[in-house]
């Protein structure tokens, strides 16, 4: 590991819930920043071993981890340890938040609430809602006006190893994307901040439809003119449905927007990337999915943004052959073919925003003036 | 070649001029949508050569094009022809278009324009202009408001294979951009358009030092991450100087902007991206330059844009580092260490554009009212 170059910071006490992939690579860099660092799994032989031997048996296996952190679980950290936490970083999956804060909840300080940092991406797949509606549901409007959040491009593999990497953090509340900021940024990990966490969450999850299709392309044999084509209309079709939900369409000019699309989308490592590459190549999706070994999200974001497409009647081909070739049983020869057959159109047509969409009626159910975030 | 699909247009007698790798790609898209083209080039053999094979003897060398183009020169062509003609498509360098244009102009039939395409990037060096600016010097204003530009994401070597490919299709006369899209728009080469040319000339120009960024980047030996967060900040940087520039920021998610800057920052095959790479592995520019056998129009770009940048006085930290490797003699590796050493900043700081800055001072030479691009 290179040697630390720390800036100064306060020392924070930082609880990491979540010892996957990009827990485990957050809690290393913020130890490594000399704050106080807990990483909590739900896993008890995971935090044994990790306590015993600095390692994460089962992510990042090669990366020794600073000395000073302490793994915890398996249950969820008690009331007492929470509360003297200054930050929570939640890197667990969309699909747990709901019942995780809804536990934790109770045992949070709601008179000194610490920093509540949330880097998980994707839509719940029952309600189609993000994870500040999940975090309304469960915290109240409170809570989600002061949830920030962290996305950007950032494999935790080049993470471990220093590698310069930025990410934009975002919050309704500004001060808190800052303080926020102030606990992350280094010289190998820039922050930047931002006040549209919706548009930075739909970002996040949309996107990996989109590496869907550039794989897709890749796997049928296109080249260079192509992958910069589908990149840049894949990015112009996530400007206008965000734009059309609410966001501001310059969220998806920031590193949670193209920066990680761009990532995923040239990205062979990608689990969306690969189900696309090898439907490209003829395979069959159900035996893509049961060889994968692990979930692919955009696989059910495709569903998902097809109810959001089509409850905003909002154009979007790129989506909308996705989830044609993985539900509809499409010809994917057939679909490229149609896709490059639409007459020529006018190149950044994006939709009135006098709606508001789905941010407005969220932002409603915090007490926030719609444009806040804009 | 693939068989071709053709869309029903009018056929049009179109004049290509200049038979590099851009221009003879286009010629030979043209010519295999079924319209009449000629093809100008400033060498005798060329020309003949090109009659008798009907193959290019400088570039695309291993493609053979359609035999019904017909090649003309050396001398440029004269009124008869060029009066003939629907479109003109000029495919020379920026530095010679001034030249062209002074000869051409008394050759023009001014009551019944063809349409005037350009498809060449980059600013003038002796002036900072862009072509726009070339041609109201050179043609006027009437002949200006009307011209077309072309951009996008477009490797020559895979147009005349018929990948995939999308460009953007802009004129301060949107009839004009319509029309050229009917001409060009084919299922394996879409158009989009827009009405921003200035901002779509500023980007197919700044995207050259970017890309130099880039190669640093990658010589020196960073990965996705880095990569992923420097493309953004490219376009972010590059969002703000078009900006304040007085150009649209949304033109910067066209295929003319975000998509070229993403080819060229992510192509070994880019004359700018390998000076970058070049210099990242540790060579000296001197013997780079002289090395390389052709002209990276990034190291002048780099130059004109500095002034372009102090002008404005807009902050473009990624662009003056660039310079300072280039023309200071500053250090490789202290330039990158002082770049990620930036505090945390906000992500999308567009400047105001009451001003309008070098484009309303255009549009005014052009007697169009500021905005009308917008």
């Amino acid at each position: 590991m290179p040697p630390s170059q720390l800036h100064p910071h306060d020392t924070c006490k930082v609880l990491v819930l979540g010892a996957g992939n990009f827990g485990s690579c957050l809690a290393d860099h913020l130890g490594d920043s000399e704050h106080e660092v807990w990483l909590w799994s739900r896993s008890k032989s995971q935090v044994d071993f990790f306590n015993k031997h600095h390692r994460n048996p089962e992510c990042l296996k090669d990366h020794v981890f600073p000395s000073t952190i302490i793994a915890v679980g398996p249950d969820l950290p008690d009331a007492e340890l929470i509360k003297e936490m200054d930050v929570l970083l939640f890197a667990i999956p969309t699909e747990g938040v709901r019942e995780t804060l809804t536990i934790l909840r109770p045992r949070l300080n709601l008179e000194k609430l610490p920093l509540l940092i949330f880097v998980n991406k994707g839509i719940e797949i029952a309600t189609n809602a993000l994870t500040l509606e999940i975090i309304a549901d469960t915290c109240g409007a409170d809570v989600a006006k002061v949830a920030t959040f962290i996305s950007g491009p950032s494999f935790a593999k080049e993470i471990v190893r220093r590698q310069p990497t930025s990410v934009s953090v975002a919050s309704l509340t500004p001060e808190r994307a800052e303080r926020a900021s102030q606990v992350f940024h280094q010289p190998w990990f820039r922050c930047y901040t931002g006040r549209d966490p919706i548009g930075m969450e739909l970002a996040g999850a949309v996107k990996n439809v989109y590496a869907i299709a550039s794989g897709v392309a890749e796997g049928l044999g296109f080249e260079n003119n192509t992958r910069a084509m589908l990149i840049t209309r894949c990015l112009s079709e996530m400007t206008r449905i965000g734009t059309a939900y609410g966001a501001s369409p310059l969220t998806f000019l920031s590193l949670a927007g193209v920066g990680d699309l761009f990532l995923t989308c040239s990205s062979p490592t990608s689990r969306n990337y690969t189900v696309g590459h090898r439907l490209g190549k003829g395979e069959k999706l159900d035996d893509i999915i049961r060889t994968l070994g692990s979930v692919a999200e955009g696989v059910t974001t495709t569903k998902a943004l097809r109810k959001i497409i089509d409850d905003l009647g909002v154009e979007a081909p790129i989506a909308t052959a996705v989830y044609g070739v993985l539900y509809e049983g499409k010809d994917l020869q057939e679909t490229v073919k149609d896709l490059m057959s639409l007459p020529p159109l006018p190149e950044l047509d994006l939709p009135a925003q006098n709606e508001g969409g789905p941010v407005r009626q969220l932002m409603e159910k915090l007490g926030l003036e719609y444009g806040a975030m804009h």
